[in-house]
């Protein structure tokens, strides 16, 4: 213990009395990630507001042989940006690193301090008619986003954050902290080695992210939503071909969800309207959006006459269609999760494959799950239009608590089957992390591992992050 | 020599008599790139048609110490893919590997060997109304493609290679000449440390790129360009702003044409059109392209109503507007890089920066090369709506020839304002090779290089590509 007195004593010397907190109850807000479960008890949590702060933490943590654990919104899902248990490792929070914010309305690109939150960014660039268009459930830092390289609902039609990151400032976890600019506010820039994308989507591991470029899109001019109820689930996805053909760059999300998701999500959310006399088999929410002088009308039209012919007839494909301009349709669709942990145990699996594979899975899997994996019920939801599918097995409450054996025998079916059998990823969006790096050592192949351990090795020689991508024996 | 017949010999035992150049004239058409100029004599050129294949080839390499420089459609600027001098390097080229071709229509996606040209890939993927949007003056390879990260003139509607890059088999330059398969055909796939993001624009430093899978767009069922002439560059940019805010994802390319060198191509390349009375002070094609059923004259009139009334009234900045349905605007602007070839010497600069700099720039620039260069003239054209620029110097013949010093100062010109003053990149979409390493050791922070360096020898350990992005004297 006087050895943790004494690191905790060093970093309040280095750092500030007031943004090291080292008491259980002020730490207590930086335990629990975007699942809402809990970290260990950091050595402490350090929340630095410039990037020479956190390059002295990386120095005193190199010199201390202590981990650091970046955490930014505590929005992720996988564990990445909590403590492990032990009470080793330092938690830096980036909850103060949000004084830059800057706008380019002209080059259409926003630099920001990795602690600002997507929100924040979007209102400053809602100022100039423009935003950063990877949309996301939660509102995570911008620094999160790049380090879990975000997917979310839009990604059809506007890329994932790496497609839209131009320029990073980091800090090296090396001895000697080392500060580094990569990139800048440019659409175009070749010049060797393309660093930071080392940084994307790892989690932490290979650096900490302490200011970023993007690149902003116009806010769209006008946007409406359509929920298309299905007679089959297997027509989503002929009907979202259909809808890349009819509307070009207008679809900006194509989602799809399972009829007993719906039903979670009506039965267990308070306040959702539900737009159809009955939860139809299946339903596609389809987004609509368009930059320029085009309006809701001219985009009611368009949908009409796809959907219209679809509608007609004895076994039609199209079964009612509701409408908004608002985000009342969305609501249900960002319900489900909700729904879903009211009813019981989730077993989620955020998973990708190709589109055209994606109904011939759900029905594959609904007979594997039913015989392999008894108890478990899948309720799937996703972005069909994207091939990402959270397939998550639901374990009804009224049947106990499951044992620890069961819920992972179920995941490894679910993770077998889309690696094995379909080619597809065990994890689309979420990264990876603690609660996922056991699938990481198993589906990827053992030269990718050890390459990638070498390559963080020499990105990151002292540890950040909470797991590590090289070989376990390494 | 007898070494170097052996080493051929071995080679020709290795990879089949028939694939195995090693006289000079079979060699030749191996010894230019796109700028024409020659790279030196390889020991052998090798034409393996396998990753299996190449795997043997660099593990020979590492046995016998030789240097493998990777070979795509040989359309590159930078000499990254052609043999350096010394007869010692062995040019692996690609133009084998073409038979894997496979077309996703479902998932909108395409497999396809490193070998296969944009032209055939595009071919291919026509069949289902789909293209690879990345859009240039030559037809390159696929694997090309990737080791450069070629942006092209579309950039700003669809991004650049990376951007719309899946996944990619590659051959290690190792001991063992590794092949690995980094991702899928997936849109969405988050698992650790993407590495193959290493191997982009790279050229071929980093490992051997066998095959790649990459996203297809729908091909536009509309499409038109206008060739807007402009009173003033100056008017250029805000017209940019207000055709992104008219016609949101309609605008896919947005090129500006200086007046001198519109000049320089009427003068100098047969057949083209000129479709104003008198070649104005600037000029910029905007292209508008729409998947979906809009048709051309919806375009017509939304241009129209943006450019109309610019068009009235004294010093009205939009002198004249042509448009066209087919590829005869384009002509024009695809014409100028000839047309400077035949006026004079060029020192090509592939610079970009800010959107909202490159008019400051141009007339920045102007003023500085004809006080400290004279003799060249700026005849710049490129990419004003991703803030590309090819600020090409010309030095007329008439002049002689220009002095090898003459042309480095003017070039360190160009590039030390760019870099130093304007925060911007001295190589766009080009990429880095022997042509301009010396740039990049200048401008690109030592601490950079050296990582660079380190994760560099991590992924290719046998020599592989023409420079190396780490510290010379490592």
């Amino acid at each position: 213990m006087a050895e943790k007195n004494e690191l905790q004593h060093s970093l309040r010397a280095l750092i500030g009395e007031s943004y090291v907190l080292t008491e259980e109850q002020d730490m207590a807000g930086y335990r629990h990630d975007g699942r809402g479960a809990a970290g260990g008890v950091p050595l402490a949590v350090v929340r630095p507001d410039s990037a020479q702060a956190i390059s002295a933490l990386v120095r005193w943590a190199a010199d201390h042989d202590v981990r650091i654990v970046p955490q930014g919104g505590a929005t992720g899902l996988v564990a990445g940006g909590v403590a492990g248990e032990g009470g080793e490792d330092v938690l830096l929070s980036l909850d103060r690193l949000t004084r830059y914010i800057e706008i380019d309305p002209v080059n259409r690109t926003a630099t920001v301090d990795a602690g600002v939150r997507l929100s924040v960014l979007n209102a400053a660039a809602a100022e100039h008619g423009l935003f950063f268009p990877i949309d996301l459930g939660a509102d995570p830092t911008i620094g999160g986003m790049v380090a879990a390289n975000t997917g979310g609902a839009r990604l059809l039609r506007y890329g994932d954050v790496r497609s839209n990151l131009m320029a990073m400032d980091m800090v090296r976890a090396n001895a000697d902290g080392t500060c580094l600019s990569l990139g800048g506010p440019l659409w175009k820039n070749n010049v060797g080695l393309d660093l930071k994308q080392l940084l994307v989507g790892a989690g932490g591991t290979t650096g900490i992210i302490t200011r970023v470029t993007v690149a902003l899109q116009r806010l769209p001019d006008a946007r409406m939503t359509a929920l298309v109820a299905l007679n089959d689930p297997h027509k989503a996805l002929p009907l979202l071909l259909d809808m890349e053909k009819a509307l070009g760059a207008w679809l900006s999300a194509y989602e799809g969800m399972s009829q007993i998701a719906m039903i979670a999500a009506f039965a267990h959310v308070p306040g959702l309207r539900m737009p159809f006399a009955e939860i139809p088999p299946y339903a596609v929410l389809i987004e609509l959006s368009a930059g320029g002088a085009f309006d809701e009308s001219m985009m009611e039209d368009r949908l009409a006459a796809v959907l219209g012919p679809m509608m007609e007839g004895e076994g039609a494909p199209v079964l009612d269609v509701a409408t908004d301009q608002h985000d009342g349709l969305w609501a249900i669709r960002h319900a489900v999760p909700e729904g879903l942990r009211a009813k019981g145990y989730v077993v989620g699996c955020d998973i990708a494959m190709r589109r055209g594979d994606v109904m011939r899975f759900r029905d594959d899997l609904a007979d594997r799950i039913s015989r392999d994996a008894p108890g478990f019920v899948p309720h799937d939801f996703g972005h069909i239009g994207d091939g990402g599918l959270h397939y998550n097995l639901v374990w009804d409450i009224a049947q106990g608590v499951p044992d620890f054996a069961a819920v992972e025998a179920a995941r490894h079916i679910v993770f077998d089957a889309v690696v094995q059998d379909y080619g597809g990823s065990f994890s689309a969006e979420h990264g990876i992390g603690p609660r996922n790096i056991a699938y990481y050592r198993k589906y990827v192949p053992e030269a990718i591992q050890a390459l990638a351990g070498r390559i963080e090795k020499n990105m990151a020689p002292v540890a950040s992050g909470r797991v590590s991508f090289g070989l376990m024996e390494e």
